[in-house]
């Protein structure tokens, strides 16, 4: 089924413990959709400026991304971050940030898209998310991201997205800051007071954590002995995570857990190169040859 | 089968965010044997001094503890702590400690316990552990627990204990301080270089990693709603671990794991309280039920 994603869309520069990448393609949306295509058909809506290169187009095609939704934008210039890890890959200093098109008017959704049903809305400004969750009136389920600069500074408008989604996804710090409960259930639960049937606290390394109306989950990262690169851990977690439940429409809480499973999967590859490398060499069966020994990692009996 | 374990034996007194409790029975050896105690029968070999409270013994006699190794030293202290946990529960302070019969000899062994078969060390200097450990020559299981300061001070006597020990527990800071390892999965690798055959990182509320000669597994926490005082986390997770593997005296990798799983448990309960009044209120039946609900929060199938 349709899964649609609206995010940023980059150019960036990331310095890690072991090596660096200088401009590559990244943005939310990018890990989310490069993710999410091998499980469903993926469509993204974002803008780019026109020093957008050429060469990063070709990755769209390679993940069959349909990119209708895609505009570059004249006489913008595309987002740009860079950013350096600590010693222990957990934690990150932005060096250098440049809005640019993002800064700017959201992108136009193409007619064609209003039929979406699946809604991922990648990280940015909680009213722009709110706009473009309008956008689609067909949706049967729409999550969304955050980050703690809108819960810092727009927590209105964050509150106002939170009661026209049925999911949220964050990070584990910023549940807290956003509920005030330095106790992970209770953070969840505050969460689910605010509208979202059920929100998904991402906690990296350790693993992610579901609160649900029906229950709650708590799955463990991948062990990964060689991490490159965490950029995009968390949106690939998404997109995984996204892309399973539209490609089997099925919305029960089972179905969610199992999705999260293949989120931390595809986010266990995405974090062994930079950029998209690592995800553009694999295939399906890869994720679920890694899933047979996450899930065999996992079982009890 | 036999299971012993040697430790200290404590007067706390904890402050949490929402309480306190003064001078209380703890000590690792007591939160340890009271969590494998619902597994098998416990003997525990530790001093403490003539001000040790004549009602803490009882507890010893609730949770069925041989005491024969239990040695009350006259003209000598109990060993006291005094610590305070931040608002998250995850970090705290001691802001008191009395070493007291703990800096002196260390407490003999009863003939009568040599045939022990499934040892814990828990934690003290790595030298009393080393010889406390050669009291055990029937041993089939020996883990031995340890902590920042001996990494710090005493690396060379830890050294020569995990050439003699079968597996180590520890805390993940402590993991990444004694290998120089921030990777999870190198860090434990690292460990078992040094001689054991496993090694069990703890990390707190994110739950538990295992590295052994057979593979890898990590378990979440039981997401616990109701936090009153995580001391004592570690050690009644060490307990159930131990206490399962010495009641089926099966060693096997995947027991191991089920073996996590049943600490993870107790130490569930055990937080639920200051000392160990939580466990005093449950029987193995509420163990096992609260185990197949976590099992249900994994499964992916």
């Amino acid at each position: 089924m349709s899964l649609i994603v609206t995010g940023s869309i980059g150019i960036d520069t990331v310095i890690t413990p072991t090596g660096r990448a200088d401009e590559v393609l990244g943005g939310s949306s990018i890990y989310f959709g490069a993710a999410a295509s091998f499980f469903t058909p993926v469509r993204i809506v974002g803008a780019v400026g026109e020093d957008f290169p050429a060469s990063f187009l070709q990755v769209f095609k390679r993940f069959n991304i349909d990119t209708a939704g895609l505009e570059q934008r004249q006489g913008s210039k595309t987002f740009r971050w860079t950013g350096q890890y600590h010693p222990n890959m957990n934690e990150r200093d932005t060096l250098k940030v440049e809005l640019n098109v993002l800064a700017e008017a959201l992108p136009p959704v193409p007619a064609a898209y209003r039929d979406s049903e699946y809604v991922f809305l990648a990280n940015t400004h909680p009213a722009g998310q709110a706009a473009l969750r309008s956008a689609f009136p067909r949706a049967k389920l729409v999550v969304a991201d955050t980050m703690d600069l809108w819960i810092a500074n727009e927590k209105p408008a964050l509150q106002d997205l939170l009661r026209q989604v049925d999911g949220l996804v964050l990070n584990y710090e910023e549940a807290f800051q956003l509920t005030g409960k330095t106790n992970i259930v209770r953070a969840g639960e505050a969460v689910l007071v605010m509208g979202p049937k059920f929100v998904v606290i991402k906690k990296g390394e350790h693993g992610a954590f579901l609160l649900h109306e029906k229950g709650m989950a708590a799955l463990p990262a991948y062990a990964a002995r060689d991490v490159v690169d965490p950029t995009g851990a968390g949106d690939s977690f998404a997109g995984g995570m996204m892309g399973h439940l539209a490609a089997t429409g099925d919305l029960s809480f089972d179905n969610l857990r199992r999705a999260m499973a293949y989120g931390t999967i595809v986010a266990s590859f995405n974090i062994e190169s930079f950029s998209l490398q690592r995800l553009e060499q694999i295939t399906r069966a890869d994720l679920d040859k890694r899933l047979a020994q996450y899930a065999r990692m996992l079982a009890l009996c």
